[in-house]
């Protein structure tokens, strides 16, 4: 079976709407989906930005919220500004790299996400993440510890060490096996075409068809 | 009939890929088109940017073209990257505000893009702005001369002051008629149908269906 990469960064209001689709989306596709977890802070800063640039340049960012809002509520999915934007991922990123080991990743990812920009909820809090485990049936003490062992931690900095040697820029960012690298939750269809066919060649005919 | 304001700049990338593909679309949708041609300078310049975007964040920029060749592609359209980038298109941008009070703005302006993105032509060359003209049954020079008028001049400022006020970042840009701003190629058909429903609820049913 064909796969894509989906890389995301908690943090990321398009990388929301991705999570909530992916699965569906790529299951029509007949693409299968790897889950990775990386931090756009070290991207940003290779970049020379300081914080998101949603933040750095007002007016997108105002355009930004209002674009997700409205296509959240098309998906029937709820959206609320974060407080503080963006919010650190770091603890859940860590996790997320566990569950995706097993098979708990992309279930943890999508109550992540809920969490922030449905309910409104801190997400470097651990009492939220902890709730989160709790509920998909893993223990939150161990998995919280398991997270900060420093292997575990050294392999969330190599893959986003990864992502910056792949050229990533932000999130969220898919990756096909033949190395092309297509960004943004708009861009999920393209890619999972491109896994499939290695060309957009019929993309569009296929859309309108 | 509902119309869409598809504001452009003929420096855009993504701007050509909207006005090959826009008029089809909006009759598909049963929406009027407006074409308003304006000048990303200085509205790059009121968000402290001295270039294009893609300039400032070169792996940004990298992606772009990629991303315009690969969708170019599939649309049955040359790209090749404009030497230099951007383009001034302000001589053109002049001249297409007169040609959208008439019949021939969007002709003329799909002409331009091509000139631009397929032929790799400088459209600040006023002798390949005359061919266009002239191909499109127009008197260069009378049109050149009516475009470099201080009432045209002004009328094009004015016009990208507008944008701004309207809080436009980039292009292409699409307004509906209630006020409601998307900006992208990726954003033409979700802009479409706010302006026939005033909502997005429905679009991905639509797209499924």
């Amino acid at each position: 079976m064909k796969a894509l990469d989906f890389w995301f960064e908690f943090a990321s209001t398009y990388s929301y709407l991705t999570a909530m689709r992916i699965e569906a989306a790529a299951r029509r596709a007949g693409v299968e989906v790897r889950w990775k977890p990386f931090l756009l802070g070290p991207v940003f800063a290779g970049q020379g930005l300081s914080t998101s640039p949603f933040n750095i340049y007002p007016l997108k960012g105002g355009n930004m919220l209002r674009d997700v809002e409205r296509i959240a509520a098309a998906m029937g999915l709820g959206f609320r500004t974060p407080d503080p934007f963006p919010q650190n991922g770091l603890t859940a990123a860590r996790i997320a790299l566990i569950g995706c080991d097993e098979d708990w990743g992309a279930d943890f990812t999508r109550a992540v996400y809920l969490a922030e920009f449905d309910q409104g909820r801190q997400i470097s809090d651990k009492a939220v993440l902890s709730d989160i485990l709790h509920s998909l049936g893993q223990d939150p003490e161990a998995v919280l510890q398991r997270s900060e062992s420093p292997e575990n931690k050294a392999r969330l900095k190599a893959q986003t060490e990864t992502a910056m040697q792949l050229n990533m820029f932000g999130a969220p960012t898919f990756m096909t096996e033949d190395g092309e690298l297509f960004w943004g939750n708009d861009r999920l269809e393209q890619a999972l075409y491109w896994a499939r066919h290695h060309t957009l060649e019929g993309f569009f005919e296929q859309d309108a068809g």
